[in-house]
């Protein structure tokens, strides 16, 4: 039952594919590039779905469904949007038994159809704004995927909205990258950099693209969610034009955000160690499993289980859902089932032998730090939502000391490559390059600004790379 | 504001669609035959799959994720299983900038590539059963496509599940059965009839299909979701197999079963009237609307909204979510502000003008029978929710009552032609006919054998095509 994991520090990569094994969280599918989220690695997603879906309501959208397949001449509607993904498309040229007139691209992002019916469904101002969410899968064709960070089809939502006026519009934009940081921080354990893409990293389309970075465990970046500004660009490829206050007919301001299945390859890679998944417990599709352990058939059936399932149902109560489970795997040593419960990151083990039933204890220990101690029966329903709360603090705090420590200041080139070789992690300089400047850079040092973060914005100084006055703080890393 | 719907007297087709663009439900995509899910039809779907969700959690499975794309070589494994799909198939024959070396079939259904992936997680008894669901869209190219009803790409779950015999499969494939109908009648309110189908209308690869059928208010009948038994043929052909506690290889026993977004098509065709929709509120997004009526903009901000948000609150508190709206279409009459909330299938209107203020009341109409009565405001938050549920209920009993009187007994052909032309609905036959006479009967009548229904597997009789003893109850109908 226990799989060998690879150790992070011998081969990066292959950890982390262990991991994802071990766990059972996802496999390759048949078809290159394409992954199968199994019932583990899906149970986490439901959650991370959940939290995002409350915090969009919360904040005034709606969900719908738009057609997975879009005509191939919608693609060309915004130059560089065709540009950016074109290479990347996946194209139905068949159906019915039939060749199609026009041949269908399965969407890699829905901003054209979108915009298309946005332009039927807005006419005055009074129809403005649109807050549209939607949950789907989309298809971007992948040279070298990687289970959940690179795949060819990926799950994902993403929101649309049009607006009256730009100020609107921005305000929505950094509103979402704003839920975003949120959920993140507060459920996912993710202690994410908010900040401004440069032009060379922005959305195809987009007027701005915010994003929100965060540094794995090997100290590479990734990019955990962005929300672009698209001003009026799709609006004017899609003609999405109201008849304003005045009586004017206005093109709409537009914006567009999204996160997807990638999110679990974050968590995946910012909280787990060699022997397998940590999971956040807010995340956590199984927050504590009971391990009922005796070589007495009769205990067992009399004594441990009745007593599991009792608790069970008191830790379920207490924590507002179905989060706990009983471990009946007796065929199997206690050490193995311990493990299994470890490799897929259950965040508490409760361990229920004779001894701790004679006392009417559990013996209690945490994923994330491996520590052990006891709790009586009468405690548990009150104590193990007050642990597992503190795990998820403790997960954060250490991902954010992780990056404070892996985050270096660099005021010339020589020092930036230097500090990328040596240390890695982010390096924060001041930049003002092109995007000639920023891909020079990449094919130096492997490294790409991640962002201008919103926490620095009022500094200025003396640009790394240019040497021009003035320029704003920015991070850059290697990244995923 | 107001949508004129054509009488479902005069034009049942386009009563449909009318029906539909003015509660904005859905509209068509630009891709023929695929459809937009608009905010008020997806919030609807939410709630459908809410509940279906929970009831397959609460009977022991989880959720996953397969692959949108199929190796076209898979469908092919199952003989009957290709010959019922591949005419319906979309094609992706380019994707990343190359043709493909083998064409990818955008899922019409999982069964293949779900058992491809059973295959390597299943080896011995102890990995059975496996119960996965999966909540996704799927592509059956329509040539004459209908919103909700018949649409290229639909959304639906999908239930996969493996077992390591015959008995537990079957029992699995009634049971999902029996969920289904629980779930229909109590939130959809759609009477279902159980039953089995008939050789002729199974599940391609299917050794037993049985489904839930409900009839419309045109008295055409709808198969709302069916559950199949699908014997060893899709393990035979994907080889799903395991070591049995005798330590035998055995190939396992597999079910399929799914529900669509053609309930909404359901819903609408079994409830609504000439106004528009009519939702059961169990099911609606929006459970009652208050509608603040004054002409005075100081009363309006000083009085009626602040009382709004007061009783929307305590309302929402007792109906334990968001299900309470406010009306703030101030530009609008109020008989058109009425009208917007009618044909959107609000079940409960709450007035609140200058009267019922001074009166501390509100004016509630009933969406289902019109029905006007006043409720104080103390009272509300008890006998709204009250009212709801009674609303429910007389939905549930009002289609029953109609399928009932539409459903009648013929005992020859003659009578079968007879009664399905003047009459038309369901006609209870006995039939122990094969697929040749089942499509005899079809292309002379159109009618289709809908089941064999559960209430009536008991009695036997002379078959009314074939003469035959010793057949069984069925019902037959024209069908969606």
């Amino acid at each position: 039952m226990a799989k060998n994991i690879t150790p992070k520090e011998k081969d990066y990569s292959q950890w982390y594919l262990d991991v994802i094994r071990a766990a059972e969280m996802a496999d390759y599918a048949p078809v290159r590039g394409c992954m199968v989220v199994r019932p583990t690695g899906y149970a986490i997603w439901e959650l991370v779905q959940k939290h995002f879906d409350d915090a969009f309501k919360e904040t005034g959208h709606v969900n719908a469904a738009f057609p997975l397949l879009i005509p191939q001449s919608f693609l060309s509607k915004e130059a560089e949007h065709v540009e950016g993904f074109a290479p990347e498309c996946a194209v139905v040229t068949h159906a019915g038994g039939e060749e199609l007139e026009e041949p269908l691209i399965v969407r890699p992002t829905s901003e054209t159809v979108i915009g298309h019916m946005y332009s039927k469904w807005v006419q005055s101002w009074r129809d403005l704004p649109i807050l549209i969410n939607q949950w789907c899968n989309v298809m971007r064709w992948e040279k070298r995927p990687r289970l959940f960070l690179r795949t060819s089809e990926f799950l994902w939502q993403e929101g649309h909205t049009a607006h009256a006026s730009k100020d609107e519009a921005v305000e929505e934009t950094l509103r979402m990258l704003e839920v975003y940081r949120r959920i993140m921080t507060d459920y996912l354990a993710l202690p994410v950099l908010e900040g401004e893409k440069t032009e060379g990293e922005r959305f195809p389309g987009a007027d701005n693209t915010y994003t929100c970075e965060t540094m794995m465990s090997d100290k590479k970046a990734l990019q955990a969610g962005t929300s672009h500004y698209l001003g009026q660009n799709f609006a004017k490829a899609f003609e999405i034009q109201f008849q304003n206050r005045d009586g004017e007919m206005e093109f709409a301001y537009t914006t567009s955000w999204g996160v997807s299945t990638r999110l679990i390859g974050a968590i995946i890679m910012t909280h787990s160690d060699n022997d397998g998944l940590v999971l956040p417990p807010r995340i956590a599709p199984v927050k504590a499993v009971i391990v009922p352990i005796s070589t007495s058939g009769e205990k067992i059936e009399k004594e441990l289980m009745p007593k599991a399932a009792e608790l069970k149902a008191a830790l379920n109560e207490a924590l507002g859902g179905r989060f706990v489970s009983i471990d009946s795997q007796f065929h199997m040593r206690p050490g193995d089932r311990f493990f299994s419960h470890l490799q897929r990151g259950v965040p508490l083990r409760l361990e229920l032998g004779e001894k701790e039933y004679a006392a009417e204890k559990l013996r209690v220990v945490r994923r994330d730090t491996g520590e052990k101690l006891e709790i009586a029966w009468a405690d548990a329903p009150a104590a193990i939502p007050a642990l597992l709360e503190e795990i998820q603090q403790n997960l954060y705090r250490r991902a954010l000391e992780f990056r404070l420590a892996n985050t270096h200041r660099a005021d010339s080139f020589e020092e930036f490559k230097m500090l990328l070789e040596e240390k890695g992690g982010f390096i924060e300089v001041f930049f003002d390059g092109t995007k000639e400047d920023e891909k020079a850079i990449k094919e130096a040092t492997g490294a790409t600004p991640r962002c201008f973060p919103f926490a620095h914005s009022e500094e200025r100084g003396k640009c790394f790379y240019t040497g021009k006055e003035g320029a704003r703080k920015a991070i850059f890393a290697k990244a995923y």
